[in-house]
């Protein structure tokens, strides 16, 4: 465990020394726990709240799943001005890959919403979407954040829920207005 | 009109300088236009962005329609973090009175959420609140937000809904998850 903390520390120190808020990241190993892990061709999941993404990445992670192009200018001031950006990287040797991804807004007292969560395809249906998602609640927790909130695809509706989400509490609804 | 236009935006010129990010007030009569709506005992009816609001103000107005007390520092760091900040307020000479509020989070790009909208018992029912609301997404739309969204309370989904609010559009759902 040692080694890939300190190669993800040492990453992060030298991209983002003065814009990453929270604390170091969490490191979570998954799959195979033989101790042939620790090797250097083992892999790790590793989760990040640093904001220099190389956004390219992040892209070609949004691509994987289909999402809608987006220009790169907007999603960096949208990263720029989201409260917390949460990022899972598969680690093997000294290389790391985007995975996964969420960001949320909020006002840094009440609420926050949580956008764009998106796991790779090839990383989907081992329980990762959930272990990110419990990292960004952990996060938004522990800013003392008491209301979070998202807008959920129908098809993911039963996920979140298993998180906890609710829908429509107290017949409150979610509204959206797009310019016309 | 002149007079609370140079009335306000001095004030605004005192309190904020550098914290308004929106250009200038609008300014709109309501009731009686007549021509003694000109003179000093008239009414007017203003909106803001201004963020240096009085915090025992926006309190009062929130008692007035029944919303449960927050801690002050807390309102204090989510109006600092809110991307808009709007006001309304009725002017009558050099006063003024705090009677509509609400803000809204955004990541400045793609998404906006609109939060703690309140008008004043006594201003209700006059079309202010439709006012307020048409002045926030005015707001949003002039800084490129594409996706403004908003949670409502059963009773108030309706008055979204004559403001082109969706509920649940292509069964997006509105989810809440709290702390537990």
């Amino acid at each position: 465990m040692g080694f890939w903390k300190t190669w993800f520390s040492a990453s992060e120190a030298v991209a983002t020394p003065k814009t990453t808020p929270f604390e170091e990241t969490s490191v979570e190993a998954t799959g195979n726990s033989s101790p042939s892990s620790d090797a250097l061709g083992a892999e790790r999941i590793v989760f990040s709240t640093e904001r220099d993404i190389d956004l390219y990445e992040l892209e070609e992670l949004c691509d994987a799943v289909g999402w809608s192009r987006r220009p790169l200018r907007k999603v960096k001031k949208a990263i720029e001005h989201s409260f917390l950006v949460a990022s899972m990287w598969q680690v093997r040797g000294n290389k790391r890959r985007l995975i996964g991804f969420a960001r949320a807004t909020s006002d840094h007292a009440f609420n926050a919403t949580i956008w764009d969560v998106v796991v790779h395809p090839d990383f989907q249906g081992k329980g990762l979407g959930k272990t990110l998602m419990k990292y960004v609640l952990k996060k938004l927790r522990s800013e003392e954040i008491s209301n979070v909130t998202l807008f959920a695809d129908p098809h993911v509706i039963d996920f979140y829920r298993t998180l906890g989400f609710m829908t429509d509490p107290e017949g409150i609804k979610g509204m959206f207005w797009y310019p016309h």
